[in-house]
């Protein structure tokens, strides 16, 4: 991937992807620091969450700009284009997930604030949230090692992770029906979950891109099986 | 924007430029299906919504293909390399609006499928998801005529259907805690409610690539008063 004549060319696509992985490690860190203030209710290390975000937002921009400037200077083809146009999806994946840290953020402050916590089951997102945090990281491990076997493991994660999601959903259902006072909280528990739930959805999108750029495949919307054959092959 | 020296450049990008708008038709026509499958119960449309989904996978692929072809072939630059990238990114908004669709017809099939349907205040989403098919139509019209302007109105719907969607929630509290039993289906319109809430976000997002083509200025994440300066000077 990297033997061009020009070391320039060389330097140029290795500061974009450097760039990236410091976005990747920007927001996992967010993702872990908003789930960290959600179970303890750390209004500092909540509110810090909310505004990193803006980190990420100029971040997505900047990279942006770098990839379009690249492109013109150096009519890319093969398989710099495609870690080219790899970048350009991973980094709107990347913002997301910043995104849904930042909202899990608020609801943790709502949550907090309100008058109803003792009792609520705030641990019901503990497991998701690991699946999807582990996905992230190794999904960005994946990138950087441009490894497709370890991508396409990440893909086959999002199972786990669905099931995981339609487990709280029943667990808070029955929590509400319970004691309906609790609904209001319930609620903001959902939408942790949720985002928690479309972390390992753009991990999963990462984690394709991975395997675009190392076989020059396009493997969204296709059954595991034949994405798994694709990584390995 | 279409000055080029070669006729068969031009006709790339204009066939490029319609594929995507065909994309949009397909998902908007799609978002319409699922809310008129969801309000009136009619089984065969909501199971045509989730059949026809990986047409817009199908196309989103396509898509991205013929401009990896373009970038090697033409090697755009300035506002052909803006319409290239933004084109890059719609398609992406799009095909989220299309699994957005998938799920409000999922949710449609489990509602009507459920017992406890009568009463049940279904009608809830009426408003955001015009709102919402609404904002994705402008935005797409925007895109057609390359008009910034409009865009930047579509931009300053969201506020209005983030007010919309929280104004829903706080009903369909109300009436989970009035009768426990409906909880479990009035999550599924609370998910329904989400689904329209992120067309409207991508919609957004659409509009904000039509101002990067137009004016050269990245918009994402910047004040919806600054926006509004850019697309109209």
């Amino acid at each position: 991937m990297t033997d061009h004549i020009s070391k320039q060319y060389d330097q140029d696509l290795e500061t974009i992807r450097s760039r990236m992985m410091q976005m990747g490690g920007l927001v996992e860190s967010q993702a872990r620091a908003a789930i960290d203030g959600y179970m303890t209710g750390d209004i500092a290390r909540i509110d810090a969450v909310i505004a990193n975000d803006k980190r990420a937002n100029e971040l997505e921009i900047a990279i942006d700009n770098d990839l379009g400037q690249i492109i013109v200077r150096r009519q890319p083809a093969a398989s710099d284009l495609r870690l080219i146009l790899a970048v350009s999806k991973t980094v709107t994946d990347l913002e997301r997930v910043g995104d849904e840290a930042a909202k899990i953020a608020r609801m943790a402050r709502e949550i907090h604030g309100s008058r109803v916590v003792s009792g609520i089951p705030l641990t019901a997102v503990g497991h998701v949230s690991e699946i999807a945090i582990g996905m992230l990281r190794r999904s960005l491990d994946a990138f950087a090692r441009l490894d497709a076997a370890a991508a396409a493991r990440v893909c086959a994660e999002d199972v786990a992770i669905d099931s995981e999601f339609r487990s709280i959903i029943r667990q808070l259902i029955t929590f509400m029906m319970e004691d309906p006072r609790t609904i209001s909280t319930s609620l903001n528990i959902v939408w942790v979950a949720k985002a928690f739930e479309r972390i390992g959805d753009h991990s999963k999108n990462i984690a394709e891109h991975v395997i675009y750029i190392v076989k020059g495949r396009d493997v969204r919307h296709i059954p595991l099986a034949e994405l798994e054959r694709e990584a390995l092959g």
